[in-house]
């Protein structure tokens, strides 16, 4: 099993969580806030006031490129759904410009459904 | 070390926390909060309302037993300790009914304790 | 790639942002909250005050020395930069009183950019 965090625009989860449902992706989906960040100059007031929740300063968070208030999208799916999973997270939040995001994929060693005991792949349905 | 990661109901957190110390998991605790969803039919806009905060939303959330407000409860463990943590939150949180949650283990290669720089499992005590 | 989190004081949290992108880490970075605890003894009322926010809750975690509020502070990083991080999060977080915090490693076996389509090390520049 994999699982796939991706790191997205907050306007994508919506239509990010349906594209895997229409995917046929039958994975447990969690949501996340997150402050994301690339290799630009940040501006730490900025980013301080932002994650306080401060509108002003999460409007000039939106001005940069390269500083943005994101979601994070966690989906668990059996291996041989991984890249379905993944091609259909790039194709709902690629726009081709700074801030679409990041696909970060991690092993997962077991899943239990924990009203069954069931174990594994079966526990994801 | 391993990182078992439940995705359990709101109001079996701390029972679950308590039975995890009962049972001398000596282990760093961590909650969140996050939607789960299993493989039914999912109302967006209900979904939507619930994440926002908004009761009346929740409330319809409640109603439908594959999509519920949920709390993530993460713990690190050394491994000989992640079957009985895994069968502590089972015991603790399964009544049998949809929406029992689900138990995801990953793998944890090291873990430091910033205050000594110990590392492995000494630095999980 | 490696995973790094840590778990550390809220009041640490940008001075540790700054030095890990001082020490030329092009990480990616998310931060959450946490309740953290040690092994020693938990007081569950108050630690569910804490939870909901009630600041008379907070003040009395912050007199007991096992059991605090804290922060997540998430990179992930090329392997090479791994023990760089980890060594910048100590020297910024390391007080030598109980409540420094801990730092758990973790592996990820891809990274997407969305924009782009790159995989591996360089989807984290």
């Amino acid at each position: 099993m994999k699982e796939i965090i991706s790191v997205i625009r907050i306007n994508k989860v919506n239509e990010t969580k349906k594209a895997l449902i229409d995917a046929g992706i039958p994975a447990f989906t969690a949501t996340g806030r997150v402050m994301g960040r690339g290799k630009g100059q940040v501006h730490y007031d900025i980013l301080q006031g932002a994650e306080a929740g401060h509108p002003e300063a999460i409007a000039q968070l939106g001005n940069a490129p390269r500083l943005v208030a994101k979601r994070i999208l966690t989906v668990v799916v059996p291996d041989e759904l991984a890249q379905t999973a993944i091609d259909t997270i790039i194709k709902t939040n690629q726009t081709g410009k700074p801030g679409d995001g990041k696909i970060f994929v991690t092993p997962i060693t077991d899943t239990i459904r924990v009203r069954t005991g069931e174990e594994g792949d079966e526990a994801l349905n």
